[in-house]
């Protein structure tokens, strides 16, 4: 029978992602929010390196809240596939968000999000449910809202996190079961990944470096590059931090990561990292998971990480800025001139 | 006789100069690029908690390009004083701009301007001149052009640099002079200081850090204490780097140099540091002499200075980005889409 799968957020990592499970045949719910109005009525156009062109496409259904699956008849949730952003410090968690669609005891929830420690939350609010990591290497952005550009193959490692309630056998056979769902239509490249950990930490060294510094800067991954000293003075000092700080949590990456990470977007296609867009468009930035998380972990286990933190503290002063122009936080009101 | 001055950048500081030296006496000529052609002819706005209300306030001439001493019959300038913002990497330099109206021997170069080791390129364009250190703490800026509003009282401390081809004595008696016809109107505070190095480095425990955090952050110096964490992660960290840097070359400042300068600016009056300006209008920042320069002191002196060497490169980045928005430098075209 098909699986019954609940997307939240239908942007353009979870557009591609709805497209892949549709493709292999579960039936897919998709939750939105700014683009909910054109998808409901026209439906997404997609130019996509893995799928090609595809115009006024639907997934089974469309929704602009989350559904209350106590008040349904329908059945439940098989997965809940999680691709919005992640801002651990503004609410509502995510956790809350998606808690009236959560089966317990049933509904596994897939975070395909960046970061470290995202799935505590959802342990504790879940305790009964497994929770599946997922880290996806995909280039795609909306440029509009609904339309959708894939420029980069989407390839989603997957993996369980691990639950003191549930057994390894348990998660890791529900996370292999989501692999062979994504990679079912045959566009992808969906893999499963015991080491949940160490394929975090190895997106981290893109994520946790190459996001701040563009947003800080303004410049995009290809411009980083060219920019005075950026690469030396910033990008590999903070990657090598973020190697130091995995080695030291037990998960040793390449020697030459940094080096890939750096060279893995085209010069010449100028992409923006999300972060940097987030700051363009000021939107929050998802900072505490890919930066503080990381950190926070790395300084506790003795890693001097002088230059990760120093991004850290001007990104969260930047969501500070952000959430000041949001209302969310009041200042005293301004004096009157001196002079 | 009424010494001839010549002020070049007639901004909010170099306005209030000008006002300060006419009132004592002096002919002061102001050379004018943005804001030359509304002081030509109405004159400055002056709105100043030293001077008062003032409008259509001219010096004794306007200029829209330095004088050439060598074309025209009048004396020579007694003083140049140049209250330009310094942007080392940016050409031309400040040698080049004012040379046409230096004379060799005779004309003293008073340099109010921020950082350190600004006068050596002047040491070593005009060896046989005074070099001047000026470092002003006045508040003040240019909502409009040629409207200055000064709302922080103009202290401007004054030594001369130590040259080796003129005498100690010298230098001293020209700087004291320079003191003299400064304070002679009665309308601002002007100090003799001895030790240029001391006053810079104090100076600079504001400038290198809350500039440039300021300017990243798009936070004024008031926000900047609202900010989540922003003074215990960024700016005490920034100045107490400045601090030992300082007392690693021989300048001891005082402990609670940092708790000054976090506190100097009135909170609610949410000023913006001068870099966080230029950052919002797109203009060059002067990052290399208030933080490259002290950054490679301190680093020279085995002094660890994390914050400020990560600031320092950001800065730098933002530079190039100005750079390429003004088209100084060039980037390989934007390849087309892969999708």
């Amino acid at each position: 029978m098909a699986k019954n799968v609940l997307l939240v957020g239908g942007g353009a990592v979870g557009a591609i992602a709805a497209l892949n499970l549709e493709a292999g045949g579960s039936k897919v719910t998709v939750v939105l929010r700014s683009n909910f109005n054109v998808v409901s009525t026209e439906g997404y156009t997609i130019e996509s390196c893995d799928h090609g062109s595809i115009k006024n496409w639907r997934p089974h259904s469309v929704l602009n809240q989350i559904p209350d699956v106590k008040e349904q008849a329908s059945p439940p949730f098989d997965y809940i596939v999680c691709t919005t952003k992640n801002v651990a410090d503004v609410p509502p968690s995510l956790a809350e968000l998606i808690g009236p669609a959560v089966t317990p005891g049933h509904t596994a929830i897939v975070l395909v999000q960046n970061g470290l420690n995202i799935e505590k939350p959802l342990i504790a609010a879940f305790p009964d449910n497994v929770i599946i990591s997922g880290v996806s290497l995909i280039g795609a952005n909306e440029p509009f809202p609904g339309t959708i550009h894939q420029d980069f193959p989407d390839t989603l490692y997957i993996g369980a996190f691990p639950n003191l309630k549930i057994s390894p056998q348990q998660t890791e056979m529900v996370a292999k079961d989501f692999v062979d769902l994504y990679a079912r239509g045959g566009k992808t490249k969906c893999e499963y990944s015991s080491d949940v950990g160490w394929t975090r930490w190895r997106k981290l060294v893109y994520n946790a470096c190459l996001n701040p510094i563009c947003a800080i800067t303004g410049l995009d991954t290809g411009r980083i590059r060219l920019a005075d000293g950026a690469v030396e003075g910033l990008v590999r000092p903070a990657m090598e931090e973020i190697r130091a700080a995995a080695a030291a949590s037990g998960h040793v990456l390449p020697e030459d990561v940094a080096h890939n990470m750096i060279e893995m977007d085209p010069l010449n296609m100028y992409l923006p990292p999300s972060m940097l867009s987030d700051v363009r468009k000021g939107n929050f930035i998802e900072y505490e998971n890919i930066l503080g998380e990381p950190l926070r972990e790395g300084k506790a286990l003795g890693v001097p990480m002088p230059t990760v933190q120093v991004l850290y503290h001007l990104c969260r002063a930047i969501q500070w800025r952000n959430k000041e122009a949001k209302g969310l936080v009041e200042i005293p009101p301004k004096g009157n001139f001196v002079g």
